[in-house]
């Protein structure tokens, strides 16, 4: 965790944060400007900067991260309609916090291309 | 595997495709209506039809569909100028093969909302 990371800030608490989801690994909240109906971020409790900066080590972690994007699209009842999972790196990216985070939009028919 | 599955018959080889990374476990390759310079779709072995079907057992399956999205970032060489990852499930998500892959795309600035 760093204290400047303002994500590690929402996994600490303090940081206030519309939370959805939470497990041992991560944590999912919605997005403070949201792009569809359903728009939450689902992040790892552990510091990782981005899909970018992902080692083997973090196989685990990836594989939590995947599988809550999909238990939060059935809680919040998308999963059905259809949704998108994105996760940027980077400037080209568009990443605006660096503490790796996938988007989970739904609600909307979502167009191509993306982005 | 199943042979109406276009990306399972790029798996078993029946199909052509320009594959970019190969493991035990994904097959990357370039999508043939690429929406920027780099796009490549990172797919399981396995038939899976999307994010939205992960169940627990996929768990590690997850997990190197993400960090091949990862390795296929560099390999590209857009790890540094950055890259986004993108799953679509469903009808509003925008999924148009029923066998789940991550789209990788990077080369040029990504824009905000992602479709």
């Amino acid at each position: 965790m760093t204290n400047d990371c303002i994500f590690c800030r929402i996994v600490s608490g303090d940081v206030p944060a519309d939370v959805v989801l939470e497990t041992d690994h991560i944590v999912a909240f919605r997005d403070l400007s949201p792009q569809a109906p359903v728009h939450v971020l689902v992040i790892p409790r552990e510091h990782v900067e981005a899909v970018g900066t992902l080692g083997s080590e973090h196989h685990d972690l990836a594989g939590h991260l995947l599988l809550a994007a999909r238990e939060v699209a059935e809680r919040e009842e998308v999963h059905q309609s259809g949704f998108r999972v994105v996760a940027n790196t980077g400037r080209e990216g568009g990443q605006s916090v660096d503490h790796l985070h996938l988007h989970v939009l739904g609600g909307r028919p979502l167009s191509w291309p993306p982005g």
